[in-house]
């Protein structure tokens, strides 16, 4: 496994497996890598890809009063991760590699990116659209792989995709999930053992949802969200959203039908944590 | 020449000339070419690439008081014109074909794009980053040749591509004048007689300063200026700006020296025009 941490390096080693007629996958990851990252890398060595892996905490994804600096971060355990999982490459590059002092180019969503978390996170699809776009520069892979658990940010990039037409196939990989439900993240990490045990709620009413939906064959968003919103209340949680949602535009739907989810996000104490279902 | 419509049909004719090792040179217009085009064509064609011109008249970088509907077009002559110049591709995309329903993808650059052309034409770089973002993610080109006419543009589309890291050279043309200096540019085409006599009071002003810098000597911004804006007062033209300014930033500077230049902007009558002479 090589491992690069500039762009011209990385570029090198990408344009010799496009030599070599390997199709390139590509798996941008803010590292702590976690079950979910794994799946990502894994759909892409099974679509027989040579497969780089991204590591870059995003400066620019943040807001100022968000947890930048005590993001999760341990590169030893993600590069022998990596190593096991036998991935091809992987990009490790600087704040300087990324952001050298000038930069000002910024790719937004206008619309799509306000919305939701964007609604919550000002700037923060800005942040993940301008440095998903430089990586895509970088790398020049054939597909690039996203998980659902964030769900907005693989409609906001796919819509970004299209609209910048790039040629790349932007792969959405089903969310993984710990034993107890929990969506896997590196965010979860946070969470003491109280606060995980009260952050389950935000899975088990999206579960409840999926029953309801799949079962009972309810599909009134009124009906299912209220239902939604009533578990979570039953624990000492702060819900941000739960929404029913068009999966193009994230536009608030009245009916539960194909290409629709459900997205929601709770606040533990000061720990955030998003999760979904989706059909699509 | 071929002459391609589609996206797809001009990846398909690009992915052939690199298969036979060809660079690919382009020359992205919005068509009603004159000689300064051609200067931006005979650049490629003598690195020895693969041309590709594109004939889009952007929709987006036009402002709703501005041009769009009456901006000159003549696509057959343009033809011609390509033909004999032994172009290798055209690529005429459709509106729809550049824009379907749902786009919602911009490219800015903020602070640089605010400045000059971009105060007095708000949006129209955030156009002309994101066309020329989707043209750079469509053609695939080595080199793309821009004119020192749009000095800034030249300057913005350099910053988006270092920013985005593409991987594009970002080649400038020294700009293209007509017999009387006025310089070449596809909205020449709106002066009557006597607005074209007019008009030339910026390429005066301009060529006076030239030859205070470099045979006098003088490098004092301000002393320039001043007498910059003396010769244009003395015509009845309306001054829009000019000022001396680093090529890098676009701030205004007190002494010419490397990497500087100088900017203006007039509207005669309802016509506006640029120029600059640039120290680079």
């Amino acid at each position: 496994m090589e491992i690069l941490k500039t762009k011209r390096e990385i570029r090198a080693v990408v344009k010799k497996a496009k030599e070599s007629k390997r199709r390139i996958g590509f798996v941008p990851t803010m590292g702590y890598l976690h079950k979910g990252h794994l799946a990502l890398i894994q759909n892409s060595m099974e679509d027989g890809c040579f497969t780089v892996v991204s590591i870059f905490v995003n400066p620019l994804q943040f807001g100022p009063s968000e947890d930048f600096q005590r993001y999760p971060r341990d590169i030893e355990r993600d590069i022998s991760i990596l190593e096991k999982a036998k991935v091809d490459a992987v990009f490790l590059p600087s704040d300087d590699e990324m952001y050298p002092a000038g930069h000002l180019t910024v790719v937004s969503v206008p619309n799509l990116s306000g919305k939701f978390e964007g609604a919550i996170r000002p700037g923060h699809f800005t942040g993940v659209c301008t440095i998903v776009a430089k990586l895509f520069n970088i790398v020049q892979p054939h597909r690039a792989y996203f998980g659902w658990k964030d769900a907005q940010q693989l409609v906001v990039i796919r819509r970004m995709v299209k609209d910048l037409d790039f040629d790349i196939s932007v792969i959405g990989v089903q969310t993984v999930r710990e034993p107890d439900g929990l969506a896997a993240s590196s965010r979860n990490v946070y969470l003491s053992e109280d606060q995980r045990r009260r952050a389950l709620v935000l899975s088990r009413a999206l579960q409840e949802i999926r029953q309801m939906v799949e079962y009972n064959k309810i599909i009134d968003a009124e009906v299912l969200i209220s239902r939604g919103r009533e578990i979570i209340k039953s624990e000492q949680v702060e819900l941000q959203y739960l929404e029913a949602v068009e999966l193009e535009n994230f536009e608030i739907i009245k009916n539960i039908r194909k290409n629709t989810g459900i997205i929601g996000a709770i606040k533990v104490d000061k720990v955030r944590l998003i999760d979904n279902i989706i059909w699509d």
